[in-house]
């Protein structure tokens, strides 16, 4: 947790924004993974964190604009609690830490909302992702949980997402921090990634660096031989010499801020010769998005660049053809990169992209696109300094794609698929770090940047 | 996944037990931690697990009774899934592999459900426990989410309760391989456990220890320096000289079958002179358990049995005082050990646990007490062979109920106060190991032991 004023300060800065009503911010509760109180680890809605700083289960917080007042909601310990979780700060307390002088008891939530129902005032709220959160704003509201998402409110997501953007120092250094700690899986992952070992072996290691150093790993690691599955979660497979293992893994801090990263090594520490040039393809697809990201441009417009620098790989292998600006144009090459460059990261992985990717990665400049590919970007808008995003291209041979776009000749102007057919036991490789935008330009998060060359992979893979 | 006749029988013996109508047997699904698409580790629902064999999101199972037929829900993927989560099985696949014929998409679900809500037939489903399946039976049955739990089937608890309880051959098999993750990850900890080490570090490999060779931890890992409290998942203190960490922790195999043991260690590796005193004590407990589990005898009776080796060895310390039998009948041993003996574990830790407790661990015969301590016993009932339960005796000085029944001079015919006072410092101690109900008494589960004496303890820790 950050000191109490950088709490106010925030909570100040969100009700200047937001014109009238209540806004209220809803905690994460305990969250049954086979019973009701076998439980998965706990995690705190980041927003509810970005504000109240809690990160404790039962808790909500409300913010009234015209009163200019703050309220802290959640139910003090009894002895059994005490007997089965330990002694804990009381409400006020909690609520105090946080700038808050008014606490009280969960319970009392359903009556100052009411209230606020009854008197027409709008009340607030950000769009519910965890179904009891659904269920405890139909109780609130009277609005039915399975459709109270729609009912969120816009101008309270856009005032959020405003400030969650731009990063903080005190931010900025958990974001490095939880880098860190990435970097301590990756170099572990590289370590371990020997033909026989099963990628099981080695993802569940990595949780355990996550887990010993921070919170938890900020998304379920996808650690596979079979890199052309974008979010590869099977970890069943035996690592085989000639296949590429990648990575891609992140861990939280204490405080849940984020890293994420990958990379992909040959297993067995060698890169052989057609690995060697796609390797090398994306590595400069991710080189071009570093050297021209900075404040003020579309994060778009970067994404379509480094499209360009990857067909023109592919081209010159003779795996693509034609005109490289047109093929980008016409969304050729998202046969090989289906998804987006890059996105927001912070006290998500996915930065808010609960309040909803349209909001955090677009706006009224930057609209997204419907095209297959480019419809996967989650963040197209300008850049701001203090934003920390990704930079994560890659190039994957899907067997299924492959043969679907080849029985229906789609933009065969660009695309060789005779060349292309000889890769369909490539795999896939992605490469990834994470930046945050400086006046400049951009940096990396974290102390050291992970091995990305490929003297480095193989240096740290044969030490 | 055991062969297709395994699931065949139980649907049968099921089907059996259950006099009419259909019984619905709902899968889990993704289980969101901060965002809808970052979910927690997928756990299927141990029942569905049972009965359906198939761990992963999004299908349900119907029994109808009177045509004796069964029915697999799900949805085949499409290019997209393939794409981000690759090739998968179809889903009239996953039906056969568990020895259904009809398979249907699963919108399909609430037609079947709705016809037969219609035709007056009884619908059986067990209490949900997950937020989002409430909301889906609201959805089906037309009953309120928030009170549908109350809707759920007795007939049907009673008959998966009567199955899941005695195990099959090959889910001891499974049991004792998930025991064997638990060794590796018991003794891990006794070997990392130095002075000034963090409790999270530790925590932290036992995480990596079950990802590594099984599913997850089968619950949040409990360990602490403050054993005293029951639950403590606070990893935040550094190992100091002088305290005993408690490690009460478990792995899940991939088929989800559960481990459970706690082991408590001197930091430092060499236990002290009352550490000694009252680790025997609870050890002689332990023991006795043993000694006295077999076919046919209560769990009631034998936890009245331990606290008694507890109350003498405390009485024998000068911390208790009196007639032995008289204080364990008035519950003044609960002071020192305010929880049950253990429970039923299986595909959960706690298994069936979701059913409820008053149908897991208790019968006609045997009702559950609510004398402080003896109330919180799961587990009650007479025993049968097949039974795989805990045996977790502990002993703890928790300073605020000291406090509490000191000032409210409770049992001071048989607590000596002032003596027990000394030990506010001491924290706890917990042992526990998981039996298997054989014909003639118990045997542990797992290839090998725990150290468990003191001198095992400390000759692992000293290597």
């Amino acid at each position: 947790m950050f000191d109490s004023s950088t709490y106010q300060r925030r909570r100040q800065a969100l009700r200047d924004k937001v014109q009238n009503g209540i806004i209220l911010i809803l905690g994460n509760n305990e969250a049954p993974a086979n019973y009701p109180d076998n439980t998965y680890k706990f995690r705190q809605d980041s927003s509810f964190l970005y504000f109240f700083g809690h990160s404790h289960p039962g808790y909500a917080g409300v913010m009234d604009i015209e009163a200019g007042e703050d309220y802290f909601f959640g139910n003090d310990v009894d002895m059994d609690d005490i007997i089965w979780m330990g002694p804990q700060p009381s409400v006020k307390d909690l609520a105090a830490q946080v700038g808050i002088q008014k606490s009280f008891p969960f319970a009392q939530l359903k009556e100052m909302i009411g209230k606020a129902v009854a008197q027409g005032r709008k009340v607030h709220f950000l769009p519910p992702y965890r179904f009891d959160n659904m269920m405890l704003l139909e109780d609130l509201t009277g609005i039915r949980a399975a459709i109270v998402k729609k009912y969120a409110s816009v101008e309270l997501i856009k005032a959020v997402v405003d400030l969650r953007s731009v990063k903080e120092a005190c931010e900025i250094a958990e974001i490095d921090l939880a880098c860190n700690i990435g970097y301590e899986m990756h170099t572990a992952a590289m370590r371990l990634c020997k033909p026989g070992v099963k990628e099981q072996y080695i993802a569940g290691v990595l949780d355990g660096i996550a887990a010993s150093y921070g919170s938890m790993t900020s998304f379920a690691t996808i650690l596979t031989q079979h890199g052309e599955t974008l979010h590869n979660h099977d970890h069943s497979h035996i690592l085989e010499v000639g296949r590429m293992m990648l990575t891609d893994a992140g861990a939280e801090r204490v405080t849940n801020y984020c890293s994420d990263h990958t990379r992909t090594v040959p297993v067995g520490g060698k890169f052989e010769g057609r690995q060697k040039d796609i390797y090398n393809i994306v590595l400069a697809c991710h080189d071009k998005a570093l050297e021209i990201t900075r404040p003020g441009i579309t994060y778009m417009s970067v994404h379509l660049e480094v499209c360009k620098v990857l067909a023109q790989g592919l081209k010159d292998l003779g795996l693509m053809k034609g005109n490289v600006e047109e093929a980008v144009a016409a969304g050729a090459h998202a046969l090989f990169l289906p998804h987006g460059l890059g996105h927001m990261m912070g006290l998500d992985v996915h930065d808010m992209e609960d309040l909803g990717q349209i909001y955090v990665g677009y706006d009224d400049e930057i609209r997204p696109s419907s095209q297959f590919g480019l419809a996967s970007l989650r963040m197209g808008r300008r850049l701001q300094e203090g934003f920390v995003i990704t930079d994560e291209p890659g190039c994957y041979f899907i067997p299924a794609l492959i043969d679907k776009w080849k029985a229906e000749k789609m933009h065969t102007d660009f695309l060789n698929f005779d060349a292309i057919e000889k890769f369909k036991d490539f795999g896939g490789i992605r490469l990834e770090d994470d930046i945050l935008i400086t006046p400049e330009g951009s940096r990396f998060t974290g102390e050291k940047r992970i091995p990305i060359t490929i003297e480095e992979v193989e240096t740290i893979m044969n030490e």
